[in-house]
């Protein structure tokens, strides 16, 4: 493969290298109108960050969010930009003098004193250049950024990115407005190293069936090793040492393999156990001693696999006979696990300004929600080093895709060359980290509006590729697969089945996307919608450029016919909101209890999506930009307690007389056992409890769902037009669950009664 | 994957030299219970051949296919094997001794005078050793050959060979005794060679678009080549020179680029065009101008996709919504085409005894049976370079699967190494010929029986390998994929449902494999059965030895309770093999037209089996070994027939009165426009003949079919129990088709006319 689609392979990985010396920069950008134009004037430039967000500032744009201020940012697309710093040279003393850049986006020329000395295309690959032999006293290091690359000019969507590896979100999606970000977007600066340096460092290990032993190789990779000598270390969460190696290397690409680690604390996800870390340091010495370069960092020991869903061997039963679907279940150190979790879309229009401490709160987030994967979507960005490293420290499952979703990438030449560079890169960096569990292509690529198949040249070469360099990580060309599902994303589809009955007919192995739209609070409206737009929403508004109308189908994502059909005329913005979330709520928690309902069988549910990358009026996203939780997000987070009472509801809207039913659930995802419990349904409609059942369960097995009785009662003549299923547990009050729907008197009794009052 | 599975790749291809010269052997051979233990005696060995037959002719076993015979062969499984020749040392003058072979299975050592020189495991990889170093005046080679290889002592089965890459059908299958040969089994031989000689050279090509351009880059590999020359030249079919290229070579390993041929004739399966060669004569020469190695082979350009099927992108439609099926449909030079074909298992339990003859024989009767592709089943040998000569020459279309089928194979370090080298070896042998259309990673792998999935590093690996050399060519991991199906292999189902009911009711991209067993002909059956056991049929006589009972499910092959319902008890043999044989002939011809009609969602039709290793009793087969065709093979090539007349029938089975029925079809795989025809359907009962219908069909569209009434007509009173339908096309009998039904007079007015009778 290397030699058909890339004749000259630059991998630059992750410098090591932390006993070097970074020297930071000061830059500015400008743009022009083409490559050889210098640009008339230079403004500040914020490092990492984005070309659009430095003119932004320097021409003070209004905020990007209100209104329709975001179109403002268009005419930038099809400039050049030149990014330029200078610096003295250092006193290298027979040091050597890197730039380095973790992210530019996305196609560039690099300059020093005007000399070209580096071109790349790809944003995904580490950018690692020895300046050395070109430095003067004074320098000037230039980035000229190529313009949006686009592969038609028009329809102006996400089919302009359908021949590079970019994310094709900032084209325009049903969420993101089209706002194509350029730049430098991660960690950039300079480096002194030793002429001795490590480019690379893997240690790759195999652990025993009964986990109770580690094989290790260690990986070095580096410039001028020969003859120098490693050491390297592992130490536990304790600071106790685990293991040592120590040696002198042979040649650059050097392994080191005969290590064993006899039982290993293992990796797991949180709700599972502890994402036990052990700490890593490799040192380069020379024959003195001296350490030259030195890579610290976390490792994790855990094995991942896709195996095969229960039951799923048992189909397809009948001649002519096709294949069973392909496993969709996660095995994690030997025990399958229930995935419950979410799409992680760009937090933010600019990746460039997402930091740690951002990362940090969503992830935290995530697992306060009994999360314990995010599915990175292929339409995004693949994200920043700290965002694994969170992600290995608080034990939460990553499915990372590459940077592919719903385009028809082509078998080109130039196209697999790129992608198979930036794949390559971004395997080879993020296969250390324990917490990514599984590699796939990208978003829904099997799907009619995408177009891809099984032989497209670049999904076989990312399956090609993940086998290479992460052969026991699972890989999956796409999502969904056959017995994978996705959508719908509204709470009543377009043949007039509710999300209710839609999900207790369905029958798949992992819901790997799901949506149910929901307004943002008012406190976010106010902020991007003019005040005079608020109330009623209206297409053609600041709500239409957020979302609330035409994002996908006809009415989303205000979804104003559903609304309308159940509640009416919203009379005000609030009661409209608390209309919208209510069906977002029992709408997703609807879909989470069924999805794990159906375990072992199903083994996945992943809503759509997670939070956003800019405040939207309306989305299915679980937290409003930046971070702020809606109704819902508190209602997935019951819906994914590893242990809750759920009820399987037939339907949203009930009348009285008609006989109330669900189906009585003890969902479990706990490995341990334990007693059984005894759970009383009840209703309630204003101050009227009625407690219509009461179950004893049998005992708890690990990881197995109970199933209860089917509870029947005649509705009552109450008041209200809604009531409530409370499932509470005896002593487990944390348990509890309960579910709100919708609740009509007899009308006929109604006018009756009121005939009778008028007598 | 190169590092991770194969530390030290062998990968020997065929020698290509023409210009040196070949020394046959005269070989004998021993076997010995150890490794280390001499055989106490030698007989003579037919070298390509196997141990078990040289052991057979020696010790003059009576023959192989009669009775239950085979089984004196079961004690030879777990022996070493000794080959042994002498020669003396040919006159070298500089020149260099090679030995070379084709294919020895499947584990062996190979020693001259007693120094042990080269080991493998793996049959498909081409043997080259070079003697030349290690030659005395006379000298002794010997290869010893390792025992059945074996996972498990028990069950004796196809899973004993889920760890290597030898084929697992010899291990038994329900159509291919327990015999599992050993041995040499290609063209071996010694060779004199130039210090200079070619190892491997390779032709590559992309053509443009409108296949009005083949890009041409040469790849010539070959030892001592530096500063040599080479001479390249390509020949049309007229002998005309079409390309010539020379120059100087600089390194071994070589390319030659910049080649363009415009004007391509192409390579055509051919049922739709040509299948033009090009004759290839590449010579290595030295600055004298001196011939060093030549290598002359036959070229064909083609482009073949795999593409989605019509209307597959329109499924699935409903929420939540899985993928769409991968693709089936064949695309050959940008036309899509109908795939009629049938499964190519080993024509002989002893692969050694296969040769050009036997394949030439076999692939005419298949395109004389208007089949344009074989699928090579991945239960048996990946077949001899001629195979794939003469696919090329007749324009037969070649699904090639590599040895892996019905077990699951492993992720082990030392299966993964095995499989590499020899699909490595497989794949760049057989990229050559413009006949092989399709890579497969082998049989039913993705179904309960195997166990393996997507996930499957074996799997991941070939799709790899398939990637790195042979990218444009489809590659799929099995069959059947989602939406393509296997079976059923029986006429009347399990559920009671006739193979007409469920074809008609079935919805798939590709039938990849339907059975429909027939007894074969009388004078087969006297050769296997010994005289006593003939008539009637039962078990655990020869019949079943030779699969007519408990081979599959119950009744199978004979499927005597199958033919009772239709038939009643059959009074001698001969009316059972007529019967056996009008179901199979029906049953086939109806699952191949209904295949054909559901075009162009449906783009294949392979039925399972086209041959067979050994005289069968009764078996799917069309064709009993090793050349006899059954009535069915007849029948399926009337139903492949590019252009004919074809009836949808609704069941098999008819009655005095009821309403005749059948859907009437013209079946159109041709690209030429046609006009119309007039087809008329007729009943017919002995020397009854009623047209029951005229039909003037439109005109006739490239490779489209044309659906058109359904006619209906009450069965009158015969008195036979079979009527025909005969779909007869006014001046083109070619295109008549008919079909035979069975009818039974209606019971009570029979017995009223007997009553009148006796009145």
């Amino acid at each position: 493969m290397r030699n058909l689609f890339l004749p000259l392979l630059f991998i630059l990985l992750q410098p090591v290298s932390a006993m070097n010396n970074k020297i930071d920069l000061s830059w500015s950008v400008g743009y022009s109108a083409s490559k050889n134009e210098t640009p008339k004037k230079f403004v500040h430039a914020e490092v990492p960050g984005a070309v659009q967000l430095d003119i932004a500032r320097a021409e003070k744009y209004p905020p990007l969010a209100f209104d329709e201020n975001y179109r403002s940012f268009g005419w930038m697309e099809d400039n050049f930009y030149t990014y330029r710093t200078t610096f003295s040279c250092p006193e290298l003393n027979g040091q050597r003098l890197f730039f380095h850049s973790n992210g530019i986006d996305y196609q560039f020329d690099l300059f020093l004193n005007d000399k070209l000395l580096f071109s790349q295309e790809g944003m995904f690959t580490y950018v690692d250049i020895d300046l050395t032999d070109h430095l003067q006293k004074e320098n000037e290091l230039k980035i000229l950024i190529y313009p949006v690359p686009k592969l038609h000019a028009s329809p102006a969507d996400r089919t302009q990115a359908a021949h590079v590896a970019k994310p094709p979100v900032s084209y325009g999606w049903d969420w993101h407005p089209r706002l194509v970000p350029l730049g430098i977007w991660d960690d950039t600066y300079l480096e002194i190293r030793n002429e001795a340096y490590l480019i690379d460092f893997f240690m790759h290990y195999e652990l025993s069936d009964s986990f109770d032993l580690a094989r290790l190789i260690l990986w070095i990779d580096g410039n001028q090793l020969t003859d120098k000598y490693y050491s390297w270390k592992l130490t536990d969460m304790t600071g106790n040492e685990a293991l040592i190696a120590e040696g002198k290397i042979s040649a650059n690409k050097s392994q080191v393999s005969g290590l064993e680690l006899k039982n290993p604390e293992l990796w797991w996800p949180h709700d599972h156990g502890t994402p036990y870390l052990y700490t890593s340091v490799l040192q380069i010495k020379n024959k003195e001693g001296e350490i030259l370069d030195e890579e610290v960092r976390k490792i994790g020991f855990r094995r991942v696999k896709l195996v095969m869903n229960e039951g799923a061997w048992n189909e397809p039963d009948d001649f002519p006979k096709t294949r069973s679907v392909p496993p969709a279940q996660i095995e994690i150190n030997g025990h399958k696990i229930f995935a419950k979790g979410s799409n992680w879309v760009n937090p933010d229009i600019f990746p460039g300004r997402i930091n740690r401490e951002r990362y940090a709160e969503l992830i935290a987030m995530g697992k306060n929600a009994n999360f314990n994967i995010f599915r990175i979507w292929g339409g995004g960005i693949v994200n920043k080093e700290s965002f694994f490293e969170l992600c290995d420290e608080m034990g939460m499952l990553v499915w990372q895709e590459f940077p592919l979703a719903c385009n028809n990438y082509p078998d080109d030449q130039h196209y697999l060359s790129i992608l198979e560079q930036e794949a390559t890169s971004i395997v080879r960096r993020l296969r250390k980290h324990p917490s990514v569990a599984m590699w796939c292509g990208g978003n829904e690529l099997f799907n009619s509006w995408s177009g891809m198949t099984d032989q497209s040249l670049p999904l076989r070469l990312l399956n090609s590729i993940c086998l290479e360099y992460d052969p026991h990580t699972p890989y999956n060309p796409t999502s969904p697969l056959m017995g994978m599902a996705h959508g719908n994303y509204i709470f009543r589809y377009f043949d007039g089945k509710e999300v209710f009955q839609a999900m207790n007919d369905a029958h798949f192995t992992a819901y790997t996307e799901f949506g149910m739209p929901g307004l943002s609070p008012r406190s976010v409206l106010e902020k991007i919608i003019p005040k005079q737009e608020l109330f009623p929403p209206k297409p053609g508004t600041a709500w239409e450029a957020h979302h609330a109308f035409n994002a996908w189908v006809g009415a989303t994502w205000l979804c104003d016919d559903i609304l309308d059909f159940y509640f009416g005329k919203a009379k005000n913005l609030d009661e409209l909101i608390e209309q919208s979330q209510l069906l977002q709520s029992e709408g997703y928690k609807a879909i989470f209890e069924e999805a794990r309902r159906q375990k072992p069988y199903c083994s996945m549910a992943i809503n759509w999506c997670y939070q956003e990358p800019w405040p939207t009026a309306a989305n299915n996203s679980l937290i409003v930009y930046p971070d702020i939780p809606k109704p819902a997000y508190f209602a997935v987070s019951d819906a994914c307690r590893p242990v809750c009472g759920s009820a399987r509801l037939p339907k949203f809207q009930w009348k009285e007389n008609e006989y109330f039913s669900a189906d009585l659930f003890i969902l479990n995802d706990k490995f341990e056992k334990s007693a059984g419990y005894t759970l009383r349904a009840k209703l309630q409609c204003e101050n009227d409890t009625i407690e219509i059942l009461r179950w004893d369960s049998p005992a708890l097995q690990p990881n197995q769902n109970i199933a209860g009785p089917t509870v029947r009662y005649r509705l009552p003549h109450w008041q209200g037009d809604r009531f409530k299923l409370l499932i509470e547990v005896d002593g487990k009050p944390e348990y509890n669950s309960e579910y709100t729907l919708l609740y009509s008197p007899d009308e006929l009794k109604e006018k009756k009664t009121a005939t009778m009052n008028l007598d």
